[in-house]
């Protein structure tokens, strides 16, 4: 195309590349996150049931999904929107609170699609990197952004920002703050209160993790009603399909069944990092279903990336500042994990185990 | 709110209104365009042998679906791109081509979603009054628009532009040209061929009309490579989900089903049009699933509709400058079109026949 038909700021950046996704291949797949094991049983009923409904238009504001959100945390619907998954809503986010040129901030490294909707939106990234021990950057206190983003438990590190630490934050901006709890459900604690206390405050979730509903495309957010008003003007009319409605309230009815797999998630996790610690690999303080782990010495993280992805297990290396001496490690099966670990030894060629 | 956290954009507009969806109503509902049958008996066999595989994220780029629309228009995949709902793509579009402060060009009345979604953008309307005989507004051409809209055929009147006339417009305007051919599967022709001959234009499809498929979910645009590729780059990584593009790749590969359908549509279409003549009813030319009908003298739309909506048929009535004289009725099946007759003689004081 000779001609320039897009706009400068859609033509000067890079697409969000996402992690890899294999088609029908053999192989253990421990590079994005998802849950190892099956949805609540009640998703595929909940499916089946809408299966005959199909060519009628969803609910634009998937109230039935609204309402178990809302007796979750003891909401109102109207503190509650549903999104195509969580990235809808961050895409909602930046195009309600970010005007071309101005910034948006937070913390680095972090979810990289975050600096991809701001260049999208032709806003401005003002990233601050983390300090040394993850905790919050002082620097992110009072900065002039409309908008500020949390990822917390962060992703690709797994480390945590206490709520306390998060209401201090929210407190001290004079813009918006939206949390990105995507991983919580696999941590100790959680911000959901925040939006009760603080109106410039934003919590999304996802059913992608926890729930094991990756392939669903479901996110929530909850908020003020102002905030979610707001937010329920610029989403697409129909944006969250007939069966992603019913499959996604199924399964926040059944908490049971996350609960009980974020649990298997978290025994595996807490023996992943004790192996590994045992075989010099050094792992940051994880509350995700993911580690964040440096190999120890000798062993560069794009090497074990790579004797990994030879013997058929993908992890990911992110080829990025702070983070390109470690890899992530998704946790899947407690199966997975023992084949992950094995391969790990013999990499390191201590397979005398 | 007392303090104002979004744009002012956002502040300043009011969201897009759907048509109606009653929840759970006994009624007959013929106003939001809906395919009164059913769906290829192949969309809830894909859908079920996806049911397996949902802890597991989509593919990014749904290319089982893209396959299936390449064959269909004989055009490589690079020349796809699915968006959930053929809404997402017309949002794509309006935020790749159109920067705060340009405008956009449509002939008016239409599909009201495009003013939201360049009010939202930032962007400025530029609406260009249809002519009485609602052919192609002469002062479309040479628009100097980033982008320019053309519902084809229009909604809310049915009418059509005849491909020709599209080509020439593609010519004449140094912007980009979306055709959002939503109803075309019920017209005589279409405007595919325009991609292949014009590097500026861009054909939208959806499947929510003649595939029976609104609860889903599923659109498609097909345009040049360049042009796909940079729509590729702002979409969310994973718009589509799992079950939305298998159901979408079955129901592409089912054109008979849908042809049917659109055939049954087709005749029910035809039967109405002459019988709301012989009852004073003056209807515009229409190749779309639905008709824009003026009642007879003495009887306003607004009165229609209400009348119509106390005997449980719900059609629909905008109360917008050109089309507030008329009804948009979308066409159901043969029994409930017979109802709708049935009820509109005796609106009529006509109930003799």
């Amino acid at each position: 195309m000779t001609k320039r038909y897009f706009r400068p700021a859609v033509d000067a950046m890079t697409g969000y590349v996402p992690g890899f996704q294999p088609k029908g291949a053999d192989l253990i797949k421990l590079n994005t996150n998802e849950n190892p094991y099956p949805p609540s049983p009640a998703v595929a009923e909940a499916i089946r049931t809408e299966l005959d409904r199909l060519r009628l238009y969803p609910d634009p504001t998937a109230d039935a999904a609204r309402e178990e959100v809302a007796k979750l945390w003891d909401v109102a619907i109207d503190n509650v929107i549903i999104g195509n998954g969580s990235d809808e809503l961050l895409t909602l986010a930046i195009r309600a609170f970010v005007d071309a040129g101005q910034t948006v901030s937070f913390p680095s490294p972090t979810y990289s699609l975050y600096e991809v909707l701001v260049d999208i939106q032709g806003g401005v990234n003002a990233p601050v990197d983390f300090p040394e021990d993850w905790s919050l950057p002082a620097t992110l206190f009072a900065n002039g952004s409309p908008l500020t983003i949390l990822s917390n438990p962060n992703s690709p590190t797994g480390t945590m920002i206490p709520p306390e630490e998060v209401c201090r934050l929210a407190e001290g901006l004079d813009g918006v703050l939206l949390v990105d709890e995507a991983y919580v459900d696999f941590a100790e604690t959680d911000c959901m209160l925040l939006v009760k206390q603080h109106p410039n405050a934003i919590v999304t979730r996802t059913l992608s993790k926890s729930y094991s509903l990756a392939g669903l495309r479901f996110g929530y957010a909850v908020a003020s009603k102002p905030m979610i008003a707001g937010l329920m003007k610029i989403k697409d009319s129909y944006n969250v399909d007939r069966l992603a409605i019913a499959a996604g309230a199924a399964a926040l009815a059944d908490q049971a069944h996350m609960l009980a797999n974020a649990g298997k998630v978290e025994a595996t996790r807490a023996r992943l990092v004790t192996e590994l610690a045992g075989l010099g690999f050094e792992t940051l303080p994880t509350q995700a279903n993911f580690i964040l782990t440096r190999p120890p010495e000798g062993l560069t993280a794009k090497d074990y990336f790579d004797a990994l992805w030879e013997r058929r297990i993908l992890i990911r290396w992110l080829d990025t500042p702070r983070v390109r001496d470690r890899v992530r490690i998704s946790i899947g099966s407690n199966t997975e994990i023992d084949r992950l670990l094995e391969e790990t030894r013999d990499i390191l060629g201590r397979d005398r185990a």
